[in-house]
């Protein structure tokens, strides 16, 4: 079994580092985090075992670099959703992409919140642009100064633990549901209604 | 190294499951739950390496014993928290001791609601008298019939997400919160008072 090096013809600078997260995300959605190696994030975008080895140091160092891709796809999918002109409905949208981004992306939705990765974070606030200032803008628009910090949290909170409990199967009760998005649709509006003006 | 089987001594029928579940949750809480193994609980508990074999078949076996015994903790927990004479008021006290059960005992918390069981566990309703229905009698309480499994599924969206964010260090604007307890005061506070009525 030879492995043929064509990293230099293909890859000019600082792209191949880009092919093996984008390959590294295939590879997830296909086969899992188990299936996720160095060795074959290498396979897949055509590079040798050790070329890699130049852009990330072992497999946490890639699942960083993917979790880091996550949060701007996150990021993009609720700037997305939030296109409705009431903005209490634009926060529901922004719930229920965050919800589906879970359902549609597990096994990558699990390495950017696992444990794992999470305890290695460090304490900073997120960056603006973020997933997280994209929800909490809308929410600032909504509710007064003094509650607004509060209820930032809870949106986050909220879907945040709709997402992981839909992902991980936990919803027996299904609230009269017809999908996990009319579900996260109820529940996010019921949320949004209540949120103080 | 010898290891001297007591078990006879030590335990009669049915308890050095019992003995053996105590262990586990201790080495979890200690040591992580890589540490944790058939061999380390059956050291733990003063039985031969065999022993354990008598109740679970692998290591897999024994953390869904201890998810059950965690599940049944956080039902008392939440149990003892539900006193206050106002319901909107006891259910804020549940959400934050369903949070304080994740920040005290975040091993665990994550081996009853991590990925690995979750997928494997039965699509049924939870039992009454679980964690769950606890929290379900007191929304129910709260809120008119037509929203009623849309504001449980809600509740729980929320205690949970938000005990997950905090036990992997993701709040990182805590709210001008004192506490970790404060924070969860204030944000099922806002939940609580949003609820329709």
């Amino acid at each position: 079994m030879f492995t043929v090096s064509t990293e230099k013809a293909a890859y000019h600078h600082g792209k191949l580092r880009d092919a093996l997260v984008r390959t590294a995300l295939a590879l997830l959605e296909e086969s899992g985090v188990e299936a996720l190696t160095l060795r074959a994030a290498a396979r897949g975008a055509g590079v040798s075992a050790m070329a890699p080895y130049r852009h990330f140091a072992d497999k946490a160092d890639l699942l960083a670099a993917v979790a880091e891709q996550g949060y701007t796809d996150l990021r993009d999918r609720l700037a997305r959703a939030d296109t409705a002109a009431d903005p209490r409905q634009a926060l529901v949208e922004q719930g229920v992409a965050y919800v589906l981004f879970a359902l549609e992306r597990p096994a990558l939705f699990r390495i950017m919140f696992g444990a794992s990765l999470g305890s290695g974070l460090p304490p900073k606030p997120p960056p603006a642009g973020s997933a997280y200032s994209i929800l909490a803008t809308r929410v600032a628009g909504l509710v007064p100064e003094e509650q607004r910090e509060a209820a930032v949290v809870a949106a986050w909170s909220l879907v945040h633990g709709l997402a992981c409990l839909t992902v991980d199967g936990r919803l027996y009760h299904q609230a009269g549901a017809a999908s996990p998005e009319a579900l996260a649709r109820q529940v996010t509006g019921l949320f949004a209604a209540g949120l103080p003006a």
